[in-house]
């Protein structure tokens, strides 16, 4: 039986998580969310998380530097922290790399990191250095986050507003445009994706029900929290946020936009569900409210036109 | 200029650290110990590693069931814990997987993860899969040492001696069997190496002043307890413990199994350093003195038939 046989990637970890047993009282969220949750002190939870970037499979020398390698390596897991409303500090970085590779490669690679790091006050603590046939980036990553700004998956409620943080489809957009050798303003979108970790703070402290980092299109992740939370969904087609350029560039490759935004990954904007009276509060930043949390009997739609469609699973590995 | 010429992974790891910078005064020990060391609470760390294993080059599916690479990833990443003197507590599990890969492999790779999961009573919270080329299993851990407990490779003192705990060059001795296809008991010492947790934490409350786990061969392992400690040491060919298994299985190869104990690695012995007057209470466990800690200017020797020799490094990738 093949992976793609029980639903690629996310069949196979319910089929994970069904076997692992925890051997500890002090962990509050495993697997089936963005870091898992570890008691740490009276006020604050332990956040711990891990990406791997593989090459040919998240990127393409042809396209990446090695300095974007190691921003996107950092980034993706700065989201993920940032998706349960904490804050990274410690970081260990391990590298499987060619045989030939130019030390130059490494240290390329490395600033990408260390900018990152700088940015976000990460400090790399350790690692571990392979070789391997092709460049395999992988970061773990500690973070903290207060009791009280812990968001989960798995907390919307009925009735709760869904909130889209910003251009969602930018990313993927960019990738098609590289494979098609098409220029447009998207390929920085891709190559250098920027987590929201600023505005996941200021959102939590304002109270939200559930959040999660779009990694794989949105309508996985309203898949993801729906799932989780044991709630349907119904987003509305217009008010999902494409930028200008998304949409010139979509048109370029003759596809909709809509479809990059939906289905396509890594913008490493952040989806969240809020209860209506904290709107006001949350409008004050610079996002969209792109449709709401229903009963779960409704499952998860999208309205187009006035249709309601079923909304399918985004971008998913060995399908 | 090529990673080989900065001397392998070790010279590559040197130029990494000096460009990293540390955000956090919690960092106790960064980059240079088997595990990262940050502050957690009055009396206790937090222990932070990662080791990644890669088809062809840590393990070959002509050799490895998937349940012993599984083992394999769990007992690396404990045996870096140990190393510190800590206990490991959780862990989360980076998998890359070819596209065409079977579930069946994926679950009998979990098997051997929780097999030794349920043995430590490690709680795997997360993870994260993708396909690749060739299978990675990349893990990260944490785990707790008590403040008087931790050990780190830089406290070795002159005069100290120097211990191992077990027989080693078993894991190579075995790999070398495998590549030539000859038969011997050593092959299932490299298959399924066992780390020393219980010893490490029987030896750290004795009170020990330094310690490594032998991942590259007892010589690479005295080198880096010698670089972080700023002295020099003597080890003495005859008491290096080397099994019967061994010694019969080297033979075979035309080998000098002394060479397999210095350079060979993965066999996740502990060589560690102690003042005279622990001898008493050490040798209680069923450990050997190899060696004693001297100046920094008598360098790293061996001493074989009465002449002192060099010690080498042992393996390293990019050479």
């Amino acid at each position: 039986m093949k992976i793609k046989d029980i639903g690629g990637e996310f069949g196979l970890i319910v089929r994970i998580k069904s076997k692992i047993k925890l051997y500890s009282k002090d962990v509050v969220a495993g697997i089936g969310n963005d870091a898992a949750v570890l008691n740490y002190d009276k006020n604050n939870y332990i956040l711990f998380t891990t990406d791997m970037l593989v090459e040919n499979v998240h990127f393409s020398l042809k396209y990446y530097s090695p300095q974007q390698i190691g921003m996107k390596a950092v980034e993706q897991n700065v989201s993920d922290i940032a998706a349960m409303g904490g804050i990274p500090k410690f970081a260990i970085v391990s590298l499987a790399l060619p045989n030939d590779i130019d030390v130059e490669f490494v240290d390329k690679l490395y600033n990408g990191i260390n900018e990152k790091s700088k940015k976000y006050k990460i400090s790399i603590v350790g690692g571990n250095i392979t070789h391997s046939k092709e460049i395999v980036v992988s970061i773990a990553m500690i973070g903290f986050a207060e009791k009280k700004n812990l968001t989960l998956r798995k907390g919307a409620k009925i009735n709760d507003l869904i909130f889209c943080s910003g251009d969602v489809g930018k990313s993927s957009t960019g990738l098609e445009l590289l494979k098609h050798n098409i220029a447009g303003n998207s390929i920085k979108k891709h190559l250098e994706p920027k987590s929201r970790l600023d505005l996941a703070r200021k959102i939590v402290k304002v109270g939200i029900n559930s959040m999660i980092d779009v990694s794989d299109g949105i309508a996985s992740e309203i898949k993801h929290i729906c799932s989780e939370s044991k709630v349907g969904a119904r987003i509305y087609a217009d008010k999902i946020p494409l930028s200008k350029n998304t949409i010139i560039d979509a048109k370029k490759l003759h596809k909709n936009p809509l479809d990059f935004a939906l289905y396509g990954g890594e913008d490493f904007e952040l989806v969240f569900t809020a209860p209506i009276n904290k709107l006001k509060q949350l409008k004050k930043h610079d996002i969209v409210v792109i449709g709401e949390i229903v009963n779960k009997k409704y499952g998860t739609k999208l309205v187009k036109n006035n249709r309601k469609l079923e909304l399918k699973i985004g971008f998913v590995h060995f399908k």
